[in-house]
């Protein structure tokens, strides 16, 4: 079959030929019909540190997907022949505390798709059962792809319940912009978004977002002076860092209420200095750090969320065939895209 | 000013002329702009026995309200003249367990509006500065007095989130229409509602529900196929009972999903027999019983809701000047509205 | 091996010989060390028609017990040979709602041990690795046999935190005596207990109840009396309804405060009337259905429990060699017992 | 009457004579029984900046306190002369978001007694009735009085539930005492404490701590090590921050579990750095900013923990009456103290 491959230790891809992937008796293979870009990807293409130290060439890269069960293990009962599919890509343990008590999502030991094991950028991929998602036909595969980023949104968005509150979101990359969408759909009174990118800004306005300020155009005390006048000065009820950006780190706690809650996603480059006593303890907040999604209670939400009218059209913001994966790697690093999904 | 008054222990109201009240230190009077029927204004308005029992004429009813602020006592600090203002009709102690814990709407000793003191179907009504809301300009008059019904509605809805969650509502009265509006702003995937009445299943449709049950034309097991069908054999997250009919109050159990939750909101008339082995126990569901609205915060909430968009026009069916008020209980008492609204 | 087995469809069972167990690939084989009688059991020994239904002769029954691992299948991974493990007896899917979402104690597909498949009234048993739970080997076996009845009391105790809170227990049985216990652990403020049985309320008063009342004794408004002489008028914070009694479930709803929660743990024999207006609409009440035990989450709280000082000793008044288990039935027909376990 | 007064812009503070108190028409006058030293109190007696910037001579200080009600104003029904009193010591508003919605603690307009309003260092002070808390006559004064800071100690440690968890104190200044001893009465599975000084710990042991480790003494890595020991590698449950020092900010979120929780309560004295990514993120911590009590919540609890068997005698290591104020002082900014209790 044909995939994308990191061949050796340095940056880029080749789209190649390698073996067709086989089941186990408790796998099934899954021919591929949509898969997209995310900045795990970038990092491994571009062959930063991290990527470095981290993947074993030769690797199918790729984790986000969809696409239809073509072969089943022997043992396999939860999908069968024909099924569209999605995949969660955290393959947990299912043995540690975290494991079962429900919280896999947060499993000690997990392995990620496309990083630990060959993943979905090619035309077939071979998944344990326990992590398929059978999706909805009516979902087309450009959105059923981003099922396993927007299920990170909506943890990051619903970590407590959004219905009538006002929500600040900093940082407008995909799953900034996806967390919008969510916000919008649970019924958020008034959502505020910021980014230092206008591009990123007007995709914000598309998915529902009510004002927008721009965090490098804004000085610090303009910008806290305009969710006071956004919240007739109460701050808001919740805010979610998408960034990892200090200045928003410092800006989600100076925005919430007292007793307000803060959504902690975005990951710093680095160590960050925190007022801990003002921005945490004398306003009583809750902090929420959020990584990977609930297995599977974010994912059967989400099914629920498309239902109700969840729009991420305006996220998808380029499409290619597989073998044009360099433009898509490219539209990344210049950060002037939404979400790029390849179809092999 | 004129005021609709029970004079005396009989059915009937008198539109007549009683004195204006005038404010102790902290209380607040207010120029109603428009009030609005409740189910027990009609109970008074017919002197059922509950009425007969528990009201002292002469008494001016109505408990649902907004207007002006025209004159506030020596000691209020939260409104000012000219203020546009709503009522929590509950007027509690502020000093037993459930006062000091956060949870008023469950005061031991609270009087209500209208019942335990004068109302609201007046030109003026006194009220506590402590139980004024301030209202948005944006919303009008016959929007703005509903907030009180419409936050037993937040209450019976948002006992526990419903974004991306199904939901089954037995009963579509004005709080359970309500309650569908509010469950649609909060993003729920698929709304199922049942009445009797083709009537208010219409206006269900109208604050869209995606699927309505006329439990009337539906024999038991019909009803339960239907949801069934609709879910996917699943059964729904969350079931809603806004009726107090016995066969809706068996529906609910049955609908609902092992591990979901149920409202109870609805009053029977007698006590129902229940199988709580079957309905409660082996489902492990979770039931809240829903009364009054949190003070305040269900008020702010429902604030946020009308800015994400909430609709309840449809649900307001009929407005009179208050000197009509015999076609708004007749009307009521027909069945054939939603709610009726009255301006003095 | 000998085990305890239903041979035909009638009451008693017989202490026989039949096959020892083997391990599937996935399986281990435990020597059963301590295995304990729950009513299940009774109902089976005396060939209800509940047993009836359910149970096809031959059978091995019992679903509490602990003991040591002796074989393992070729995929086991979680246990070896050698520990010291007892068992969750619901056998669940794994691929519901329910189970995919952390709520596996609700499984729509679950099989039980000692009832579906053969069980712990055995020398040995085999049980899917996925039910097991290492115990720390300070736990006696005729204690570590009980963590399962003790998850079910956990789970009716701590549906909502117990922590200087006010409990009323109705049912003094095994389950109702061990969630007094775990509520004296968890830091109850005070403990109020019933039961129509003088045996049993001694044994409450020696796992820490405050206050016994026998319900059979007491007349109805005597018994809420007393109950709000203990609470000075307020009511307690949690009702824990153990019993399955038609009084006592009124007398649970009686006795919890406005805003309180009621745990529903006890079978009724039949279908319940209920005054559902004054009893859970107008108090703004939770009500928990409880039935099983949280996966793992229950049995990793329960750990912490006895490192907590949880003391069940009391609860444990017989032990038998598994030969003399006609004494056991015996006994619990009698409801002169606490617990009755066997040693193979 | 007698009162301890910060009399002048100084260091120090000056035990004199001033007017008796006189009680506003909602208020009341309470002989004070006893009355604690908080580290507050100290900082004003050192005079330090921050004493300096919020403190406005002449101010009788002091704000945990019990003692007698001996006179009320006309208006007043939550008390009546000769009941026993604490006092909650943040005066809230009653108006703000905060104060509508049940979160009092995070008012954002209260003022403290003793700080911006005269206190309980002196036999009689004048409070609203909106703060009183009646007070079991079996609690005597020197515990009476540690309501306030217990109450702190309550929302620390009881922000999740901690029945058989296991947990880990940084800091045993009397608030990390006072936690410690909440844990232990709510049944914690282990409760692991540090500090930097060995009297500390010594009252850690006596509250109930299962392993204590000075701070000082390990290194970071042995410090981390030894918590892996205890708890076999999983981390612990629940992380309470009562130091506010850098190294123990760090610990916290180090000896936590992947999908635990953090409060914080201690107060840095300065900005702090943090690992983000590693610490709150990656794990999926959710960590909950502590000040004040819940208003009355936390007071109740609190009186049913003290049912419960809550300990705290250890922690009460002083009482001097009033005039040897000086001597208190001097303990607590030596460090070779618990609690300094006075009585007037």
């Amino acid at each position: 079959m044909r995939a994308l491959i990191k061949t050796a230790p340095q940056p880029g891809l080749l789209f190649s030929i390698c073996p067709d992937p086989a089941p186990g008796p408790t796998d099934a293979v899954v021919r591929v019909k949509a898969t997209s870009l995310c900045g795990t990807d970038a990092h491994i293409y571009n062959w930063d540190p991290w990527a470095h130290s981290r993947i074993h060439p030769p690797r199918v890269i790729g984790h986000e997907m969809c696409g239809e069960v073509v072969a089943i293990g022997s043992e396999v009962t939860l999908v069968k022949i024909g099924d569209y599919v999605a995949a969660e890509s955290h393959i947990t343990c299912g043995q540690c505390f975290q494991c079962r008590t429900g919280q896999a999502h947060v499993c000690r030991n997990y392995r990620i798709l496309g990083v630990d094991r060959d993943g979905s950028f090619a035309e077939y991929v071979v998944l344990p059962e326990s992590v398929l998602w059978k999706t909805s036909p009516l979902i087309p595969p450009e959105f059923a792809s981003l099922q396993e980023p927007l299920g990170n949104a909506v943890d990051a968005a619903l970590a407590e319940d959004l219905t009538g509150h006002t929500v600040l979101i900093t940082g407008c990359g995909p799953t900034g912009l996806f967390a919008a969408a969510v916000a919008r759909t649970a019924g958020a009174a008034t959502i505020i978004a910021s980014d230092v990118s206008e591009y990123r800004l007007a995709l914000a306005k598309q998915v529902g977002v009510d004002h927008v300020l721009n965090a490098k155009a804004e000085p610090p005390e303009k910008f806290a002076a305009a969710i006071r006048e956004i919240t007739a000065g109460e701050g808001v009820d919740a805010s979610l860092e998408m960034s990892g950006h200090p200045a928003a780190l410092h800006q989600v706690f100076d925005a919430v209420k007292n007793g307000g809650r803060v959504t902690l996603f975005g990951i710093p480059a680095g160590p960050i200095t925190f007022d801990l006593a003002n921005d945490i303890i004398f306003k009583g907040v809750r902090v929420h750090g959020i990584t990977g999604r609930r297995l599977f209670s974010t994912w059967y939400r989400l099914a629920g969320l498309f239902k109700a009218g969840l729009n991420i059209k305006p996220v998808v913001t380029h499409t290619f065939p597989m073998s044009e994966f360099a433009r898509g790697f490219e539209l990344i690093n210049s950060g002037q895209c939404g979400k790029v999904v390849l179809f092999p």
